[in-house]
């Protein structure tokens, strides 16, 4: 079914006039473009709000949307196109405008606003084959940015050489990087998120890439622990152990299991390995328009797994000081189970 | 004055037992660091919070604040620091805190919380010398990007090539590049916000460049159009207009004007030549921790110009589906007045 007719219905059902959406990538999702504005959909008209910065682009592109150029403040144009509606009752995406813009929405009178959290990024969560073509792709490009930085690893060269290499290979081969490339040496692959640095590339050090690749507005996310010549064969058990958790894991998915037992899982093996406390994070995320959406795949997650949801694996083991191994990959969910997706 | 001395002021002047910051730059304003995570400050206490994953970071860069690592939800997290204040009353950053976000927090009991916006925002906004020196730094690799660039806009390249150079060049002479370069030839400089496609440069195009660079955390911002051989002699009267209308109201600037003025002088100039419905954005924007930031050049600005702000101006002239010419400089203000920064 049509993205914008599974919102009609929404708004059908939660007895609201119009839904007002604001997330750049629930707006895109359901524009098929990236153009910075707002959406206010209803049950007849679907207006896209945008400034005269993008006016040419919008008019040339968004076709079969009723363009509207903000003139005036946000809330005076939204107030000017409500008070074309029938109803008062209009929903509004509750995670993606801040307290001060409700603040400001508050004052128009006609409207009383409904707070809306996560409805459309659980529609974004499913994938259609569209979708799934682009991440596949995505995932290409950035599996070859691996076998070509791999042959740039040499002694000497730091973390933001081989970071601006990753960035204009992604964006030679595809849309652009997904995200900035996370590349870390030495003992310094202990730090998950760490920024890449001008710390030089000494031998018998770990290597840490995280990268992705954007083709057609989807990302792709991947995580690989290098292993030079000279590594201490206590990272060659780690990566062992991490791989093994990650593909019986696998093997268990299926539509109908929880996220949050997936995480206990993975986390189970790794605890019974004794690198429980060393495993600092989560055990994923959903990836599509955005790098990091639904399910989570975290203890907290309350989402289960669905045909069609596309997300990361990456347990990884940190030890402070010394150095930390990740292995991300990237999961497609079918009737069938899991898969791992190759592009 | 100290910036965490200027907010406890704020904190004792409003009543308030401490206050919650979210805003990304306002975080590493206070904290001097770029790290994921908030800030709450008290009178006495300074807390940084943030997750696992930046913990040995934080540890280890921190220094003097009180780092506590979220186990459980950010509301919780909060409840438990919050037991430990005296009062109840604490401010939170309304605009950096999504309505769902400020929802969650409200159902902490014992805090009742204040809405603020623009605090930190109206500090930053003055820049003192160290900043300033990071702008130069970062002006100044723009500048080396230009020409750099130029020699590179051969016959064929397209804009896609022309902004992953960009990159990579910033990237190895700044930390990064403050914002995704806009690379833009022919017609298709007449989209001021438009992204780069796989348009080749042809023979007497039109070629709009806007990049900046990031060091020490402070941007820069410059557009540049650039004429090469062949472009039609009206550009050429199009972008000596545009100097010179910017040139003309640098000299008027000076501290106690209000930014809405500095736009509508420059807007009546480009509006004297004919064009006044072509200079479809506002005159310019504040530079910093941010691209865009206070003050804001703009009609609709409540701003005044102070000893200190950066600054960009920026008129351009946009003919729709011709093309379109844009001048971008940086500006700082002391009492002296208004001066385009060099770097």
């Amino acid at each position: 079914m049509n993205r914008i007719t599974v919102l009609r219905q929404k708004i059908k059902e939660e007895k609201i006039e119009a839904f007002l959406i604001k997330g750049t990538e629930n707006v895109s999702y359901l524009s098929h473009y990236w153009i910075e504005g707002e959406i206010l959909l209803s049950s007849r008209d679907k207006f896209f709000i945008t400034t005269s910065l993008f006016a040419e682009e919008a008019k040339s592109r968004l076709n079969g949307w009723q363009i509207v150029i903000q003139k005036d403040s946000f809330e005076k144009t939204i107030s000017e196109i409500c008070k074309k509606l029938r109803g008062k009752r209009v929903g509004f995406e509750a995670s993606h405008f801040s307290f001060a813009e409700y603040e400001r929405l508050r004052k128009i009178k006609e409207v009383e606003w409904v707070p809306f959290s996560g409805l459309i990024e659980n529609q974004r969560a499913i994938k259609d084959v569209g979708e799934l073509t682009c991440i596949e792709e995505a995932l290409k490009v950035t599996r070859a940015a691996f076998a070509y930085l791999e042959n740039e690893l040499e002694t000497g060269v730091t973390e933001k050489d081989i970071s601006r290499k990753a960035i204009y290979f992604l964006r030679e081969n595809a849309d652009e990087e997904a995200f900035p490339p996370i590349v870390l040496f030495g003992e310094r692959t202990s730090l998950p998120h760490g920024k890449p640095s001008q710390k030089k590339l000494e031998k018998g050090e770990l290597v840490l890439l995280d990268l992705g690749a954007r083709v057609g507005g989807y990302c792709s996310d991947l995580t690989r622990t290098i292993f030079l010549a000279g590594i201490k064969e206590k990272w060659r058990q780690i990566h062992h152990l991490i791989v093994k958790a990650q593909k019986e894991v696998i093997k268990t998915l299926k539509p109908g299991i929880s996220c949050s037992d997936i995480d206990r899982m993975i986390r189970e093996k790794i605890e019974g390995a004794g690198y429980g406390k060393n495993f600092i994070h989560g055990s994923g995320h959903g990836v599509g328009l955005a790098v990091h959406e639904l399910p989570s795949i975290a203890s907290r997650s309350k989402d289960i797994l669905k045909a069609g949801m596309v997300f990361t694996l990456e347990p990884g083991i940190y030890l402070e000081g010394e150095g930390g191994v990740r292995v991300e990959e990237m999961i497609v969910v079918s009737e069938e189970g899991g898969r791992v997706l190759n592009g």
